[in-house]
């Protein structure tokens, strides 16, 4: 039995970056290759960076292959075509397509004798995990997930494409009233204005005419009509100084009523200073589970819902049942 | 194939009238019979109430047996008893002798080809699950978990048995400022009156001294001393309106540094307004998740780190992907 386990990144933007990252804080994960489609000579890690279309002759060194493109345009594809090949982890964040994907690659893992984990990530991921147990343990009540204060990246390059916008970022954020009153126990039925708010920085281009950027910004539908929307006009000095960084976050919380009428609340909350290495950290951890099921002798595809929890830690059972049970 | 899950409660105190009332939520889940070592006219419940010494007469007609006993004097004799003959789910909360406990219903479970998951509830329980989940995801962080505002009823009983106290009831409640700077992303190592205070309110004897009560409570090893401690003194009317009830919650939180230095940090958090209902809506839940695993052939000791949680929903693999992941 080898010491650690040997894991492949297909895909080096940030999140492949995060999940580099995570593998070095993991003594028993071990980074064998990265896979790319660029020139393997514009990529800098650590590790051996290796062209995609030779990922086939890695089936032997490789335990379990981490995919970090895109859900729009690189997983539905590289998806199945790794996962006929490799164990492998994914965050496919596409909610509505989830069940198509999970019945693709599920076909494709089952043929290589692979398994295969989608959508993990923290939501997709653990905010899922939270929502279902919350709501198994309290039947008798509403959950609801708040996102941010973070950047969304469809909003902020929703911004950056209207014209006279040089750079734009957009942050989510809970509506603040809300959130005491759910935490308060209250379960009202929200619309879209009063659970989120958007606000977005935006460098004008020289000349651009400001109030027709804030018009256009504020009655795009789909994207910021249903919404108490602020902007505010930066320069492009702030814009570099304030808001490069990746923070995210966001809690599910569920209140519910249990036989005597009394209420129980249950919170799960991320403040992330940068989306993509803490993403990165939850699809190492999962390898780490995916490689472990697969030994026992799972196939197919899987998800966070169908994880032990004990899966997840480099420690044994009876040590985790000693000091964190 | 039967429709429900035949449910066995074992001890009628608040845990097992907390199971009861959760039971009564779920439609999956049905109230086969209530073992009691009491006079079973003593017990009013909607099911049939049986002395336990008859349990094995019910062997058919039980799927999980939910031991709601005492850890210190009930679990320790009735849940190697039990898990000979049933498959279990029970509450034992002395974290120190889990893992010996474990060992011994391992072997009278697997003796009866049944499984027994120990020790859930919401600490062990659900703060555990968060505490392994958070030290897998964020290896280069700190946990604590934090207490309160709730009652505690050793410390309770511990002032109640004092000379001059009539009543008493004891709130842990976690220190502000320390909570505070915990979410603000410090990982300071804490004593414990650092981390958690203690709030008294005692219903005095009359003729009782309550300067020497406030000093014994103040002063009192194991209990207190350790502890910024406040002693209320109240009026029986004032205890009766404001302090019956069983309140309870806490969070476990986790910083954690990725990568690039950036400080990550995750929070799980309760709050109950009755402990009891709450913790038997969580046996409940893991009874349905019991009875899924050993139908799977699973048998022996396990706890919530083994579970997956799909299985603690009522809803189908397919359904949760699409409505909940």
């Amino acid at each position: 039995m080898r010491d650690t386990i040997r894991i492949g990144i297909a895909g080096y933007g940030n999140l492949g970056r995060g999940v580099e990252k995570a593998i070095a804080q993991s003594p028993d994960l071990e980074l064998a290759a990265v896979f790319t489609r660029r020139r393997p000579d514009q990529i800098e890690s650590e590790a051996p960076v290796v062209p995609v279309e030779e990922s086939g002759d890695y089936r032997d060194k490789i335990d379990v292959m981490i995919l970090c493109g895109s859900s729009a345009n690189d997983l539905p594809a590289q998806g199945p075509m790794f996962a006929s090949q490799f164990n492998t982890v994914d965050s496919f964040d596409l909610h509505a397509r989830i069940p198509e994907y999970f019945e693709t690659i599920d076909a494709a893992a089952r043929k290589g004798s692979n398994l295969s984990l989608i959508s993990t990530g923290w939501d997709p991921g653990l905010f899922s995990m939270a929502r279902v147990l919350f709501g198994s343990i309290l039947p008798m009540g509403k959950t609801y997930t708040f996102w941010g204060r973070g950047v969304s990246q469809g909003h902020s390059v929703a911004v950056r494409r209207l014209p006279g916008v040089k750079q734009a970022v957009q942050y989510t954020v809970p509506v603040p009233e809300t959130v005491e009153r759910i935490q308060q126990g209250e379960t009202p039925v929200l619309t879209p204005r009063e659970q989120h708010m958007r606000i977005c920085y935006v460098v004008p281009e020289p000349e651009a005419d400001r109030g027709a950027i804030e018009t256009a910004i504020k009655t795009m539908p789909g994207y910021f009509a249903d919404y108490d929307t602020t902007v505010h006009f930066i320069t492009e000095e702030e814009f570099a100084a304030d808001h490069t960084g990746m923070p995210h976050g966001g809690f599910v919380i569920s209140t519910g009523i249990t036989g005597g009428g009394t209420k129980q609340q249950a919170e799960f909350r991320l403040r992330l200073e940068n989306n993509p290495e803490f993403t990165g950290s939850v699809l190492a951890a999962y390898a780490r589970a995916v490689y472990r099921l697969h030994r026992e002798g799972k196939t197919g595809a899987c998800t966070v819902l169908d994880v032990p929890l004990g899966y997840l830690s480099p420690d044994s059972p009876p040590e985790l049942r000693k000091r964190l049970l």
